[in-house]
């Protein structure tokens, strides 16, 4: 029997928090944090609504996990985010000791990769998993922001 | 007439929330946002109270600082910090474009200097200022936590 729980299906719930911030004229990434195929913690970007650039869709799901969990770090645990993370949500994450990162669409600019953010040892990241429809989402936020002004 | 707002005159101030961390049993690191001879931002590292990782004392500054002002950008303003950020912290600190930063103590293996993380273009960032207090509060910290366990 196939796995219902693989990385698509919750990396469809990462883009489900992605509409959200889109609704709110956020620009739209969203973030979930599984263990044990359950889902521990949700985000979306809110620096606009917040007014705070640390509002970030990892930042709000890196520390409503660890609430979950009653424990700082994120051992076992995987965050699938619809862009790649920036160095500010890799380095929360270095920190956390989360075992995998998933990501949807690359970010070449502003992402850790290109940036060289340093991960923990014991992070494996990977990308590139519905990223159609992540970039699609971000093209299309930016379209509409664009025509608005 | 000499001014009494200079650069120790504020790492004191950072140097004091420092101190309301060691007295936590946290990390002792402080730091405050200053603008026009102004703190508007305090915050002292809470990872282990709060069990969150994202929880640097910088962090904690930034989204006060940003709450403070009503707008997430930070120009104009200067964070003191008695360690030199993480990559998290200056990653955060790349986002709100925030004019200087002046830190205390190195920190050679976690620091955003080694580590390569990019600031914000229009960022300063300087260290040294009280950095043997800064140093010596980190080291009475180390020392006091061997000797507990």
């Amino acid at each position: 029997m196939e796995n219902p729980f693989d990385d698509t299906y919750f990396m469809k719930k990462a883009l489900q928090e992605a509409e959200l911030a889109f609704d709110k004229g956020e620009i739209p990434v969203g973030a979930v944090v599984v263990i044990d195929n359950r889902i521990i913690a949700r985000g979306h970007n809110l620096t606009e609504t917040l007014n705070d650039v640390t509002a970030h869709a990892e930042m709000q799901a890196i520390t409503a996990a660890a609430n979950f969990l009653g424990g700082k770090y994120l051992q076992n645990c995987t965050l699938y985010v619809t862009l790649e993370p920036c160095q500010m949500c890799a380095g929360a994450l270095y920190w956390s000791q989360i075992s995998n990162i998933v990501y949807g669409a690359r970010d070449e600019q502003r992402g850790c990769i290109n940036l060289n953010t340093r991960l923990h040892p014991k992070t494996i990241m990977k990308g590139g998993v519905l990223e159609a429809e992540a970039s699609e989402l971000m093209k299309r936020f930016f379209i509409e922001k664009r025509n608005l002004n």
